[in-house]
């Protein structure tokens, strides 16, 4: 049978992904006893709302079980006092990076969907235009690593910068900062093909590495999905608020409420509801047609207890500059307005993250 | 200084992610030197394609670094030659289970993009409906865990049953079998905050332990993206193709290109190429609209190589019976002969996984 300093040695190999450090040094480990083959062991989680409590969990008891055959281990989850959480990440608090010295971002808003394909990308790079030709200095990280299309609609193809303090942002014609795994790739089509982590560790650099400089506010377009990037976004990064956004469809409406249900969870609050593609007018007739079926979108900010802030028409004069790289150029006169909006409704106050990055 | 042993032992704590066994026990492990502070650590991987390796090297540096402070530790990646993978795959070749010993699947299908919202839930739907009106036996395995929308297309709310074999697939009521994470949540509005490793066991589950029976066909609907589900299907599951979908965006093609990289890198032959949302057909003037600007996908196809299979329109009617769950009775004139065409060119033979599952 293993001893209690071996059992805690074996947790000492069990990462928490998101501290990026052992267990045991993070003081999860709270109780050992083994009795014949039964091992139980307890485990203080930072909080019980932790998305990744069963992966801990189970890589603890997988870590114990490879001690020896036979060994029957049970892993127990307590939640960590005020107090203890404080000292935990005081311990970890890292120090700033130098890019974070020279960086000074007023607010940060993500844009967020949980649905693909419903316009996030484009509602990002046309809030930061918009917010831009108010005067306002602008950034754009865009956080999702294996579809990004932020750099494609600015027509932008040059590498980043690298200076001392490092990683320095492309800049749009008209002075938006933008970074994205798209300008570090030998082409605009390889593939990034990596897990999760990778995923995590990626958005993370382009929040601590980027030398963001002064802005008045940082968008950040996030991927579909509530999954490692997501999570991260909102883990580790001090977010001002974040955008939903959706399509008129139902089918849309039932995968946004799942992402809204994450950024509820993380505590990170909602500045409002956008609805892209909620019709085309007809070139030919000028009449409207809802190519996604009658909005759903109001029922779905009713549910979630937040203001729609607009509803945007496809528009296929903004598809075609997107594809050239012209975003800038298009007058955008739908925009205007809940551009406006969403600035007014940004709460002053920076969520603390989770985990400082 | 670490003994070799020592080394060795910090090894065994890792773990191949995708083969769930640590890489002592998988053989990778070559050569061990500890010269001073530098320890050298040779891994021979299964392939040097495997988009994990900056993975496993790195979890193989922290295991060994973690032994003492100041280790300077080097890992050097190689590759298995095909005798030594065929005795990693052998040994661990897991037995069948129950549910596979119940099924018979003739082809298996994906519907992959790398974008979203370019319609794959749809296409598979489709695709799956016309198949089952050809008289086929169909199943849809749901692998957007995240984002799943399979369901609710098919207005199914009841849970799948649980049988000695394995999970029971609930069927429509054209008879088409279907698994989809959604069906075992308390409510379709649930969300699901996993990260990778999770989604990944939880497709895994739905290949090995859903008793799917007989099926001509079953076809993959995929989330976006070219990270872990995308991954996690292609190395495990034996697919007979891909199915590529895309929308008339260039913007949409480049992250379609990312994602045929990943076909490619991994050997799935992709079928062809689906181009979905290419216009709309206003109902009060009956002209064509390209809302999404004009088509890039003869492009997408040449550049890939790959057929272009049909256009497919943006259809408001689709959207409606989608969102009310009655999918089933939408007439697809366009989508039917797509179907034909997609089914007459599924290669017979099935793709090895690279792990086994």
């Amino acid at each position: 049978m293993p001893t209690e300093t071996q059992v805690r040695e074996a947790l000492s190999r069990v990462m928490d992904p998101e501290l990026g450090r052992n267990i045991v040094e993070l003081n999860m480990v709270r109780n050992i006893t083994v009795d014949g083959p039964r091992v139980n062991v307890t485990l203080a989680l930072t909080t019980m709302g932790c998305p990744l409590k069963d992966r801990i969990s189970e890589d603890a008891r997988a870590a114990v079980a490879a001690l020896e055959p036979g060994l029957d281990v049970h892993v127990q989850l307590s939640e960590m006092t005020e107090e203890e959480r404080r000292k935990a990440f005081g311990q970890q608090a890292p120090e700033q990076t130098a890019a974070q010295k020279f960086s000074n971002v007023q607010r940060v808003v993500a844009v967020m969907s949980g649905k693909g394909g419903v316009g996030k990308s484009s509602v990002s790079a046309l809030l930061a235009v918009a917010l831009r030709r108010k005067g306002l200095k602008v950034g754009l990280l865009d956080a999702d690593i294996t579809g990004p299309s932020i750099p494609k609609m600015f027509g932008l193809h040059q590498a980043p910068g690298m200076s001392p303090m490092g990683i320095v942002p492309v800049e749009t014609r008209t002075g938006i900062k933008v970074m994205s795994i798209n300008l570090l790739l030998p082409s605009e089509e390889e593939a990034v093909v990596w897990r999760g982590p990778l995923i995590s560790s990626a958005i993370r650099q382009f929040w601590t590495e980027v030398v963001w400089g002064d802005l008045d506010v940082l968008i950040l377009d996030l991927p579909p999905g509530t999954s490692d990037a997501a999570l991260t976004v909102m883990q580790s990064i001090p977010l001002n608020g974040v955008v939903m956004v959706t399509s008129p469809q139902d089918l849309a409406g039932m995968v946004v409420r799942k992402a809204a249900q994450l950024a509820d969870q993380l505590k990170v609050p909602i500045i409002g509801l956008v609805e892209n593609m909620s019709y085309v007018v007809c070139p030919h007739c000028a009449e409207r047609v809802e190519v996604f079926g009658p909005s759903g979108a109001g029922r779905t900010a009713a549910q979630l207890g937040v203001p729609l802030l607009g509803s945007l028409p496809l528009d296929p004069e903004l598809a075609t500059r997107a594809d050239n790289g012209d975003i800038e150029s298009y007058a955008a006169e739908a925009f205007a307005p809940l551009a406006d909006e969403v600035w007014a409704r940004v709460p002053a106050v920076k969520c603390t993250p989770l985990f400082a990055s």
